[in-house]
Order: structure tokens, then C-alpha cells, then sequence
């Protein structure tokens, strides 16, 4: 607990001198002062957590947590359980969507074992094991884990980001894999917004309709049975969320103490920011919503952390795949703010 | 006109076949079905217009087609028409949003001069010379050119997609650059799609309410002055276009001719879109609209066409910088495709 709140408590706002110096700049560039409307203000967002106003990026990682879910017993998803750790072969084979997308933008992924339910360590030495455990208990029964344990899967979280910010870290996205894993997700999302259930509970990777109320069913339990208190931010993950999740919340934590911005993915990702921008309000300026998801909620959450998402292509696959093109357009952003020509560089006539 | 009429008569449907079989390996790769939303339709229109169903990307081209506006005297545009030559040299040294995007996606630049005011060609050997004459004439006093020559601005676009094509091209970004060009394309828009001027006239560069007002009124004028046929695309180009509208039209004519997609950029790309749709409406599945751009009518130009944007993100610069993003993205999607694992390949257990 010290560790995470000796973090949070160095999270500093970005710099106001550094974006007022990347918006001078951006309005000597030669274009028409917004013309490049979101790219410009991303641009300054950045320059102000990076404290540069010309920030550059060179190194680019999504991290990829991976975990179990009890809670997928109940019937929450349409894949089996075995998927998670197939899927995190998948990863470190460079078989998955995430490689490709990773790959087109020049970002390494890191594959994180917060608690899946088969040990892949012995068989896969570049998988960083965080794991707690076999997989997050069952909701629907009980706490997902205790206080103590879900402190220590943000804190992985916090480890895993500074160990990557020492191989070099300019930008980092999130991405998770856990088979049920958007089950905690909308119940967290409906413990801290205080949405009801149904208006945040999506189909996940594809239940039909009967599934789907089954699935809202099952996280109205989950909340009635623990009754999480949505003020207690670390309580709502503890009874709620899930292994990965918190690891996520500690990616981003440590990302703003180390002020680097954190592009997140969609709905878990989104699950986990609401965790810890309700622990760290500072939080929420280092924060860059790659997209919005087609799982039902991810609006809801985006609209209570007061997130824009950059782009919506009706994406809901997870793994850090809607963060690979954050980062793409945050990368396009900053090298526009530092590479371009000047009007007094270029000789051109600025505007009558 | 015959070249024109050749081309267009040539310009055949996208492939149902590569389509199907596109979708197919779209539903046998590891993850679930439609998860990667609209870049599994985008890859899948890709294999269609060049019938593989695993097409590659490997040469990208922007094509900037520069032109002036003799309507720039009657105070349409915030900045004076010298700035048209100016950023042409911009382009041509590297330093504008054009250079900076495209060098992100990997893509060439081709600047074409279809009749910028002053003649650049001496001092730029790599600049395309296509010029037809120091700019389109003022269309508030009369048509912008002959319809001969609205001809040969768009064989002149056809002329450089085929040289192009002999450099290797499998996907084409159209750009702009012409101070006082909004001013055209909202008449093109108001004539061919029949919505009031002052719906789809903007601010352009950076006017002023007043300003805006003027140029609707001076759009109006123009309208009023010339009548042109909305049933006759050739007319509303010669009446009320320019040179470099004239020659978008033809690259995208040329681009669907050698089955090639073109991704389109804001509002002039759409006013050019508009002519070569309704000279050749089977071009309509060739295009790509990368974004919606924040200039006023953008939107009723794309759903007149029935195109959905990709992106949102408030550009409004022109030069083909949201085609870059475009860009970006039909790579993703083609690269997702050809490269992503499928569940027999990776082992990953499908959906229960």
C-alpha cells in the first residue's frame, strides 16, 4: 500500500509552460491556426506530461495483461476459459491481432501473467509472470480478491510499467486478454458511475440476446452479494474486478508518475481507468482514449473520466489493439509539432 | 473526351469473389467474429478492388494537386493568393503537415501543378507539370474554364495516376492545395447535390461570420451567373470547379480504372469525388473516405455518395492529410488480414 501511495501522492498536473510554448508553436506552423483540429491538441497534451514542448517518440509499448476469471463459470462468455492462455501463446508467437497493429506502429508488446489459469511460464521465458494467482474468484459468489491482493495487482502493474520505462518508454498503451473479463469490467463501470446494469453490459466477444440477460443477471448478483462501495475505489476492485484490471491501473498510475502519456484500449482498459482516476485524479491529464468500443458502456465510462476518444471504428476486440492506433495518431501528433516548417521558415504569407 | 470516356467505360465492379473469400479468412482468424469492425470491412473492400483476397500494401502514393482560383480576388479566403506558390515550394522542401504525415505512413508525394498563379516550374524539377494556366477564372463572373479544358484537367489526373501506377502504387491519397478552393467545391456541392450554399459553405482557411457571409453570397452569385446542369457533371466542373478539382476527379477515374482504392481527404477530394461519382458511378466502391472534416458540408458531400468517414478528428487543412490517416488505416486492415494467425494455425479454441 506504501508503494502505491507514495506514487500516486508524486503524480504532478502536466506542465501549463510546456503547452503554452507546443500551442505557440503550433500556431507558427505553416497552416491555418486548428486546421489540424485533434492531432494539434494532442500534441499539446503531450508536450505538457512530457514537460517538452517539442516531446519526441522514439520507444512505444502496449502492455498486454492477461487473467483468469471465475466468474466465467456462470456462463458470461462465448469462448471457453482455455482461450486466455491460448490466446497468450498467441501473443508470444506474433500471431494475434495486437502483433500486427503493435508491428504497423513500431510498438513492442509486452505480455503480462497477472493470473491466468494455466502457468505458461516455464514454457515462454518473455512472458513477464506477475501472476496472483489461477484466475480472480467468482464474482458472483464472493470478492473477486481481497484488499491486500488487489493493492498488489496494481503495484505489479506500477513494477511491470517501470521496468519497461528503463528499456526506454515515450508512450505506452494498454491491452488485456481474460476470458469474461468484461463481466467485472461492467460492474465496475456500474459501481462507480452508478449506471444500471443493463445500459453497461455488452455482448463481450458475441452472446446472443438470451446470454446477454443472463450476463446482466449475473452482475446485478455480483453487486447485491458484495456490494462494493463506489467511493472506495480499491474496494470496487477487490470485490468486483479482477487481476488484470488492477494491473492495468498500475500501468497507468506509474505511466503518470513517470509522466508518460498512457493511450488506453477500450472497455477494460476503460474499466481500469475509472479505478485509477478515482484513486488519483491527477491522473486523468495523462490519459488518451484511443477509441470508443462497441461494448455497451465503454461511452459511459469515457464520459464520467470526461475522455474524448480519438477514433470510433466500432472495434471491441481488446488487447491494446484500439491503443495501437492511439499511439499511432499521438506519435503523428508530436512529430507534426516538431517537425514541420515554420511560416517564417518556409517564406510563407500568413493570414490578411 | 475519348481517353476520358475509354477509362471510365473500363472501370469495372469490385470483386465478389475476392470479397468472400476475404470475409472468410476475416471469420477463421483468432478473434471473435467482427471484433476488428470497420478495418475488417475496409480490408475486405481492398481485396475487392484488387481482387486478392490477401491484398499488399506496399507502395503508397499522395497526390497533392495544386491550382489557383481567379474567385480568390473577390475576398473568399483568409490568406493571399500567393500562399497557393508558397506552400507548393513547402511541399516540395518537406516542411508542411503534408511531408510530415505521409513520411508517418510511408508514402511518397507527388506534387502536381495544374495551374498555380505563378509558374514553378524552372526552379523544381520534381514538381509535375500539368498546368493548364495561372488559375480557373473567377466563377462569380463567369464559368471557371471551357468544358475542353474541364476535360483535361481530368485526363491530366488520369495521365498522373498512370505514371504513378508505372512507379508501383497499391493505394492513392488524393490532397490540395489552392487558396480560395472551398469556394468551387461548396458550389460543386450546392449544384450536384442540391442543399442550400449556406449549408454547406465554411469557414475554410479561417473566415470571420462576416466573411462567411460575403462568400456565400459571392457563392450564390457564382450559382446564378453560370446555372450549371447538376445532371452534368462535366458542366458544374467547367462552370463553377478549378484545375486541380478537374484533376482529382481524373486520379480517382484512373485509380478504380487499374483497380486501385483511392483514399479520399476533406472537402475538396469530396467536391471532386462528387464530379467523378456522377461521371463514373461505379468509381463509388474504389473510394475510401478517410475522415470528415470539420469544413461545413463535408458531411453532405460524404452521404450524398454514401460514404462513411473513417476518422473524426476536427481537420480542416486539406493537402491530403487526412488521407495519410486513411492510409494508415487500409494498411493496418490489409496487413491484419494477411498476417493475423488463425484459430487452427495458433490453436485457439473458437466460440462454444
Amino acid at each position: 500500500m506504501e508503494a502505491l501511495e507514495r506514487t500516486i501522492s508524486r503524480i504532478e498536473s502536466p506542465s501549463d509552460e510546456a503547452m503554452a510554448a507546443a500551442r505557440a508553436r503550433q500556431d507558427r506552423l505553416t497552416k491555418p491556426q486548428g486546421s489540424l483540429g485533434r492531432l494539434e491538441e494532442l500534441s499539446i497534451q503531450v508536450a505538457g506530461i512530457t514537460r517538452s514542448p517539442r516531446p519526441l517518440i522514439h520507444h512505444k509499448a502496449i502492455i498486454v495483461l492477461a487473467g483468469d476469471h471465475e466468474v466465467a463459470r456462470e456462463g458470461v462468455s462465448a469462448y471457453p476459459q482455455e482461450v486466455t492462455a491460448q490466446m497468450v501463446r498467441n501473443f508470444l508467437r506474433g500471431g494475434a491481432a495486437i502483433n500486427i497493429l503493435a508491428s504497423h506502429v513500431g510498438a513492442r508488446v509486452v505480455v503480462v501473467d497477472m493470473g491466468v489459469a494455466t502457468d505458461l511460464k516455464e514454457s515462454h521465458p518473455q512472458l513477464v509472470s506477475k501472476r496472483i494467482g489461477p484466475g480472480s474468484r467468482n464474482i458472483a459468489r464472493g470478492p473477486a480478491m481481497s484488499r491486500a491482493v488487489a493493492i498488489r495487482a496494481i503495484e505489479a502493474g506500477i513494477e511491470v510499467l517501470e521496468a519497461e520505462t528503463a528499456r526506454g518508454l515515450d508512450v505506452v498503451g494498454t491491452g488485456d486478454m481474460g476470458i469474461g473479463n468484461t463481466t467485472p469490467s461492467s460492474a465496475i463501470c456500474a459501481a462507480i458511475t452508478g449506471a444500471p446494469v443493463r445500459d453497461v453490459t455488452g455482448m463481450g466477444t458475441g452472446l446472443n440476446d438470451g446470454q446477454l440477460a443472463h450476463k446482466v443477471e449475473v452482475i446485478e448478483r455480483a453487486l447485491s452479494v458484495n456490494q462494493p462501495n463506489p467511493h472506495d475505489p480499491l474496494d470496487v476492485l477487490a470485490k468486483v474486478g479482477g487481476y488484470e484490471i488492477g494491473g492495468l491501473a498500475g500501468v497507468m498510475i506509474g505511466a503518470a508518475f513517470r509522466r508518460i502519456p498512457t493511450v488506453i484500449d477500450g472497455f477494460i482498459s476503460g474499466a481500469a481507468a475509472l479505478i485509477a482516476t478515482e484513486l488519483a485524479p491527477a491522473l486523468k491529464d495523462y490519459l488518451i482514449a484511443s477509441h470508443v468500443s462497441a461494448e455497451l458502456g465503454h461511452r459511459t465510462m469515457l464520459r464520467h473520466m470526461g475522455l474524448e476518444p480519438l477514433v470510433d471504428l466500432g472495434l471491441r476486440l481488446g488487447e491494446g489493439t484500439g491503443a495501437a492506433l492511439g499511439i499511432f495518431l499521438v506519435e503523428a501528433s508530436t512529430r507534426i509539432l516538431s517537425e514541420m516548417a515554420s511560416f517564417a521558415q518556409a517564406g510563407v504569407s500568413e493570414a490578411e
